[in-house]
């Protein structure tokens, strides 16, 4: 074959895709190049803009590391991020609803049993928090030693939470701050060129697993937070807002170490059956540098 | 706005498009979002085959740099580059049909005057070959004083020959061979998993320019070529196959500095008159690694 024009090079190239042998894998092809494609015949993409293109693809790329992973940036503020979250989790009636993952996520953090401190080692300060709840099933009953992995931020006030045989779980951490995605790259560079903010609200991210029930990858927002109506990632669902109520008692900030008044998150976590659903390594994005 | 779910999200990325400042750029970022979304959801893309996509891009960008551009091989293995110059050089009836640039353009070559050798400095050896021909109008009228960029394969047998008065060039070179494009990045890995070959049919480039003419950026195929029908990249026009001839006159070939016999290629270029068509400057792909 050859003599292609902008009406036969697709289905040319479609063509040449016969022989994957993973089928899947021939399937998501199939529709990337259909979608490449039509992307350019729909906006006549000249040759100037593709390499305008080409040069920004490349500088996102070179932009990664094993800390910053500018691709999974490009993905969260385009929306992609998100689509991939809803395609893959409707969250069972009850179940804590699912949001995106974003790119601070590492293995490994350190555990932490009840009444633990995140604080410790953070390079930033914050309002004194103390976080407890309960990880419970959709019908509300306790589900023993399950664990949280809690994160903030970029690699900050981490931690393997452990959830003991009642279900219960609490540590102490900062309240979140609302805060800019990275944007010293070419995705800020993209941000300010179609007169975007870079801002995300304040939340705390979860990952909060336990054997037999189906893992749930979420975020704890911060009710009153002024971005909650336009997060960069488009990251937002009202049933992760949660309230920091101010509780003034210095006898147990005492005990717990915080300054007085500290903040108080109560916040329980619902799991659905695993119900044949796969159990999944959750994705480490600092893994995608090798 | 918040609590996105697959069908309204596109909606809302799209819609935070609006205060894009260039009404092109937003044309182009709202059908890029448009296709990107879509084809997530039409395939239902998984997290995981998600991240096999965040990884594989950012090995695309890491693989580049000044020499090596591995986003445009992957435009030009995805027929996305064949795409583009479809799109933006329909070419004039009489006129010299354009293709592909590649990956291995670069300003600033070395000026040749007629009978110019080409072959000096080159890293490979092959057939000696003289080049010859006229760059014409589509009328058929010699234009003068053009200038060719010929180049084959990774930066090898460069030049910029000049044409003279009467619209005529020769130079010395090799005969071109079929080469494989490379496949030690992650476009190889793609090519093997969807059971493609690598390979391109044997040409030489050249970007032929000419004041108060349309610029063209074109191949000359080699007639017989096995990989004619199967270009890798989907380049091939039948009205770009030339006939390299063996001609064995061993005072020519000794006046020319060949081996007898040499092959000759007599080939001519066409142009349109600009007519408003603006200028380009011609893109050179290590550009794109500041």
């Amino acid at each position: 074959m050859r003599q292609f024009n902008e009406d036969t090079l697709t289905a040319a190239v479609v063509a040449r895709l016969k022989d994957t042998k993973d089928k899947r894998f021939r399937e998501i092809m199939t529709s990337a190049v259909k979608h490449l494609h039509a992307f350019a015949r729909e906006v006549h993409l000249t040759e100037e803009e593709w390499f305008e293109g080409i040069k920004f693809l490349t500088a996102v790329g070179q932009k990664c590391d094993d800390k910053r992973q500018e691709f999974i940036l490009l993905s969260d503020i385009l929306g992609l991020s998100m689509m991939v979250c809803a395609l893959n989790h409707k969250s069972a009636p009850g179940a804590t609803e699912a949001t995106v993952l974003g790119p601070f996520f590492a293995h490994g953090a350190k555990e932490y049993e009840y009444d633990g401190d995140l604080r410790e080692g953070c390079t930033v300060k914050g309002e004194d928090t103390l976080v407890s709840g309960r990880v419970l099933t959709t019908a509300g009953k306790p589900i023993p030693n399950a664990t949280l992995d809690i994160w903030h931020g970029e690699f900050e006030l981490r931690g393997r939470v452990k959830v003991n045989a009642k279900g219960e779980f609490a540590f102490k951490s900062y309240k979140p701050k609302f805060y800019s995605v990275p944007d010293d790259g070419p995705v800020g560079e993209l941000l300010r060129a179609t007169g975007n903010h870079k801002m995300r609200p304040a939340h705390m991210h979860a990952v909060v697993s336990a054997p037999g029930y189906q893992q749930v990858i979420t975020h704890v927002f911060v009710e009153g937070d002024p971005y909650l109506d336009d997060d960069a990632v488009y990251a937002v669902k009202n049933s992760l807002v949660g309230k920091y109520r101010k509780l003034s008692n210095a006898a147990e900030a005492k005990k717990l170490g915080m300054s007085n008044p500290f903040l108080k998150l109560e916040w329980d976590f619902h799991l659905a059956p695993q119900a044949g659903v796969k159990a999944r390594k959750v994705i480490a994005p600092s893994d995608a540098v090798a």
